[in-house]
């Protein structure tokens, strides 16, 4: 599923193959996704903030689509409304995001909300981090639709 | 001073000149900034959340360095710390992104204080706009060192 996701998010958002994306890994607790620093790098030689960004927007976004896939639900209709980034030190190597996987209550109270109104908003959070200190702390608010 | 701009983030910062990045006007009001849709565009034919905020984000970052230079201080080390974006609609053409320059006030404030501390935070906001609509809109937070 992370690899079907990883070719799909390649082929339709074409600048997520060209910063170089991976979808390392998922599991009960998280997902993890990388970039190399190279084509990410900027002015001072450490990562673009915009790219830091672009790591975390399109992470939450891969939680929201592996969930709906879980769920069984339809994972056409995922949008970011709002997101909010801490940028606590700089990035040095290439990026690595880790996305938490919202509890099981958090996701019973999606399934059931998109039951009953067709739509439901989750949070997501993730935090990039290097040499065990967070670099980048994202919290981003999406909306699944069916 | 824009063109300049523009060549020294395309150099040094890959990913802006991939996503087509255009500084294309600047005047004592904002700094009007551009990308297409094609190279930025989603798996729904719409503009990438990812590209979205990186924009608004570099956006931000030139505002900065365009107060820098005019104000005669040293502008390679500007960072943003922080920020806040929401998505109210999608973006079906070419990205525009208008950011606004902060107030005289706001700018001899930040003289002020980068004269006195060497160092200084500024907040600065842009708006994404389509047929007169707002799509995006962001805050960030950019500190500018000596």
């Amino acid at each position: 599923m992370r690899k079907e996701l990883e070719d799909k998010l390649h082929k339709e958002i074409p600048i997520t193959k060209i910063m170089g994306l991976k979808l390392n890994s998922y599991n009960k607790d998280e997902l993890l996704t990388s970039a190399p620093l190279d084509i990410n790098i900027n002015d001072k030689g450490t990562a673009f903030g915009g790219s830091l960004n672009t790591i975390t927007i399109i992470s939450g976004w891969s939680m929201c689509w592996l969930i709906s896939k879980e769920l069984n639900i339809d994972s056409n209709n995922i949008v970011i409304i709002k997101n909010q980034t801490s940028y606590l030190k700089p990035v040095k190597k290439n990026i690595s995001c880790y996305t938490k996987k919202p509890t099981k209550e958090e996701i019973s109270i999606l399934k059931e909300k998109i039951n009953k109104k067709n739509s439901a908003s989750i949070k997501i959070v993730s935090k990039i981090i290097e040499n065990n200190q967070v670099c980048v702390e994202f919290e981003g608010i999406y909306v699944i639709k069916l």
